[in-house]
């Protein structure tokens, strides 16, 4: 997660003033006297990422004519809550410590990551609390709770080779998309009211939410490192089983199950998602998921048809365009 | 922590029916209807512990005439958030899982305990939001901060025997007894309004959390592992350098403080907080750092005794006493 891709700036030109308040409102609430805090939340920088989450937000505000002056702030709450679970993700269970030794969570331990996310969490709520709605504190305090269940039941699905699609989809989206549809629907009706649109527009987050996902997921299995800007082959090596390798998976023989099972569960073996290139044919896996993706971003583009149209129209388009091109 | 003392359940017998229906409103909201997150709520009541901060909220409330039939709810959303503060407490750093192997987090791994802390705060924080007043949100939302920023603080002074008293008091109170004055600041004030009252309790919460958290450090040092019903023996392991052990280093010549030093840091040893016993004389350090919660208490006992005479007052004393007395 680097800078972001030249594309989507241009897409996102319509609310480029509302990201740049969202960034200082961002700076504001990371910054803390508290010295030891300052040198990390320093370093949050590197989850800077795309901020898509926070475009949203802004995008429906204003393509369906609801933005407020506090918008930019509730953009800038939805992405301390996105950075807090990335920082959460970043936590290595007990066999990950001893597997990889120095890796993921080099500059801090365990203990220090668990703390900054959950001061990230905090700040979040706090600054909620301070808007003139408590819509927004009610809407991001259930969609917390919905993403810790999604990552939870995800935990306990772990080399599950069997899992039906919904019940993919339905991890995947407590996930990511939970926090896609709120930036949506906070987007859309934000002090209250407007609750058809927003119900719409939370529709379509969820729909944009878990087509980013199910690329993701797709992109983890068959980019680069280089490529994408963060390791890959993560999912494979945690054992978490995503769409395409459960379409791949369906498919099989006995004989080629057998192989992809042990590419999975084998101990000690390095390099799993390589491994697991060369045990089968994965392309018909992808391509089954970038279906799907393209189904629910084609579901989402009815969704912003029938907004009036737009400059944020336009980009809310755009982006949706966006998840499904996206290389990184 | 395992049950509560007879003589704690006879002073809080004043709030028995709120401390009831606290109790019943935590149990249904730590349920969910996921089967995973279900399998793991139903072991956070090994935390139990003794529910102090609950009793806090409503011993305060009454004290004060201030009683709401929220704050049995508010109570619940104290102990929520201490619950969260306890379970990510448990995650472990890398230095700790390869050294205790399979220890504190038998059950589950390092990543699920962080999800189920992250799931305890927002189960915390939507309830908040159902509540008539924003006050709770906004109290408990700061205060989580202040956590947070405590135990980063902390966790940057390991190691340090010339941390000066009132940075070490600075930290011990975020960390512990920030809560303890939301509790009683809530108690008294919420949904609003009481402000000198509501200052008097803060600042009474305040000292007997902090004083709380010195006996703690002092238990930790010197009790038995049978006694507190916990491992002892954590902070020394640790590196948590806290009261009695720099009232010790700052009194000793310098020989002694290099072997103070050694059991902290000497890489590979075991029974630390033994080593440390038979290494120095920690009496003094006790005896000095139990004086220091006596006057919190002494100090908190004189708000006490300013309130109107009421069950509920007799209740605070005796709590008050509870935590000076405290063998567990």
């Amino acid at each position: 997660m680097s800078a972001m891709p030249d594309e989507l700036s241009r897409v996102l030109a319509p609310v480029e003033e509302g990201m740049q308040r969202m960034r200082d409102v961002l700076t504001q609430q990371v910054r803390e006297s508290s010295p030891a805090v300052r040198d990390m939340t320093a370093h949050v920088g590197r989850f800077r990422g795309k901020q898509l989450r926070a475009a949203l937000v802004l995008l429906t505000g204003e393509a369906t004519g609801n933005s407020t002056d506090e918008h930019a702030t509730i953009a800038a709450i939805v992405e301390m809550i996105h950075l807090a679970t990335l920082v959460h993700d970043d936590i290595l269970d007990g066999a990950q410590v001893r597997r990889k030794v120095a890796c993921v969570n080099q500059r801090w331990d365990n203990q220090v990551a668990v703390l900054l996310g959950d001061f990230l969490y905090a700040r979040a709520f706090a600054l909620s609390t301070e808007l003139s709605s408590r819509m927004c504190s009610r809407v991001l305090a259930e969609t917390t709770r919905r993403i810790c269940v999604g990552e939870i039941e995800q935990s306990t699905r772990r080399y599950d080779f069997d899992m039906p699609q919904d019940r993919y989809e339905e991890i995947a989206g407590a996930k990511t998309a939970a926090l896609y549809a709120a930036a949506c629907e906070l987007g859309a009706r934000y002090p209250g009211g407007h609750d058809e649109t927003g119900a719409a527009m939370r529709a379509l987050g969820w729909e944009i939410g878990l087509a980013f996902q199910i690329v993701d997921d797709c992109l983890d299995l068959v980019a680069t490192q280089a490529e994408l800007g963060k390791s890959v082959g993560t999912d494979v090596e945690d054992g978490k089983v995503t769409l395409p390798v459960l379409r791949v998976y369906a498919l099989a023989d006995e004989a080629q199950r057998a192989r992809i099972r042990d590419v999975f569960t084998m101990p000690g073996l390095d390099g799993r998602a390589r491994r697991l290139r060369e045990a089968c044919d994965l392309q018909p896996g992808i391509d089954y998921a970038l279906a799907r993706a393209g189904e629910l971003v084609e579901t989402a583009m009815g969704r912003v048809r029938a907004l009036p149209a737009s400059p944020a129209r336009a980009a809310l388009a755009g982006l949706a365009d966006f998840v499904l091109a996206r290389r990184r």
